[in-house]
């Protein structure tokens, strides 16, 4: 048997996330309806988040923030600040949202666990936020790292995956998101097993070469096992 | 010569943060001056901030966050949308302004690691802006290692120490605040190297217990070569 360094992204690959903030920017649609032109909202809140994102991050605070700046660059003055009270309200929410696992991964990572993989959760967001979903999750326990980066760049998996260890092709990043779990991982000269997310955020779209021989597609988590075991590492 | 492990707090250790903050709760009293009654309002901001460390944990972004929330919850509903634009804006600020190393700073870091000691940042706040900042003071080259953390206990410094091979006293934590640098560096074993900035914010403020053995109270950052010799570790 073969043990692994399996690095595991968070945010809709261990738990749903992208369903809570589109969840999110309907109710801010329905909030500003009657105080703004409330055409494109959806549009300008994405540009506007976009923009702050080289100042604010990944995550849900940002993400109140640009909710506030978009409203207040749509509606006029006489915008109530009751609906900004609405809107921080809706933040509160999101970081306090029940975090709900994906379908099989709790046996899943146990599994792993039990054959002597090393686990480590890999994931952009708030610091915080993190910590205390992973917490919330019940799966804290199952990992042996955390670890919360700003962005996911092949010198951060290099970094990371080298603390443990692991040489060229020795470990496999596990995630949602093609731009920032698949390909930079792949770049670093490490496997990715892509398990997409019926939603993908705009900011994560991206084409994986279909060449590429690290790289596998998986439909649900519960399949990593079978994955692991057909590339000779289970 | 002994080679240390030195743990060092980035704000208000290594550059002015606290000054950024009050300078901000300033312009946000006078912003709101017009619009609210402005009685108590920095201890209302503090306040709110307080109420919300749980969910939005430390840094600008959830502090742009709770002055949103008070100005909300302090004027009335006539309250113009441009003040909450405004106050955006003094987030911006915050996250774009320059970061200016204390006196001394540089040059002791730099004497630190060409003696062999190993330098890691030890601080909380916002990852990304905690980076960037780091990024900006032009020191980010002379550390070995930067830890953002969203809480800093005797679990935390006995983690990051011990991933160095520290043995009980063999780390030092040099920083400005008692209750986050200092007392769970204690607590973990370890040296505490206490250089008080000339503000506190009111979330740190702790005392130390005078007859600790591991305590130091330095009055400048360019002290501690000294103080390192002073315990057999220069």
């Amino acid at each position: 048997m073969t043990r692994s360094i399996l690095g595991i992204d968070a945010d809709d690959t261990l738990w749903h996330n992208e369903t809570i903030f589109q969840w999110t920017i309907e109710r801010f649609i329905r909030l500003l309806g009657n105080h703004a032109l409330s055409d494109h909202l959806a549009e300008r809140l994405i540009a506007t988040e976009r923009k702050n994102l080289r100042l604010y991050g990944y995550g849900i605070k940002g993400f109140t923030l640009s909710m506030i700046e978009t409203a207040v660059s749509v509606a006029d003055e006489g915008l109530p600040s009751s609906v900004i009270g609405e809107i921080l309200a809706l933040g509160h929410e999101m970081l306090e949202h029940p975090v709900e696992p994906l379908p099989g991964v709790a046996a899943t990572l146990a599994g792993l666990k039990r054959e002597g993989h090393r686990l480590v959760v890999i994931t952009k967001g708030d610091l915080l936020d993190q910590e205390q979903k992973l917490a919330r999750s019940g799966l804290g326990d199952l990992f042996d790292a955390v670890e919360i980066v700003s962005e996911k760049t092949p010198e951060v998996y290099a970094r990371i995956f080298g603390r443990f260890g692991a040489g060229e092709g020795d470990a496999v990043m596990i995630g949602n998101s093609a731009k920032s779990d698949i390909l930079p991982a792949l770049a670093a000269g490490h496997w990715g097993f892509h398990i997409p997310y019926h939603l993908t955020w705009e900011a994560e779209v991206a084409e994986v070469p279909a060449e590429a021989p690290r790289y596998r597609r998986l439909s649900r988590f519960d399949e990593v096992p079978a994955a692991l075991a057909a590339i000779g590492r289970a």
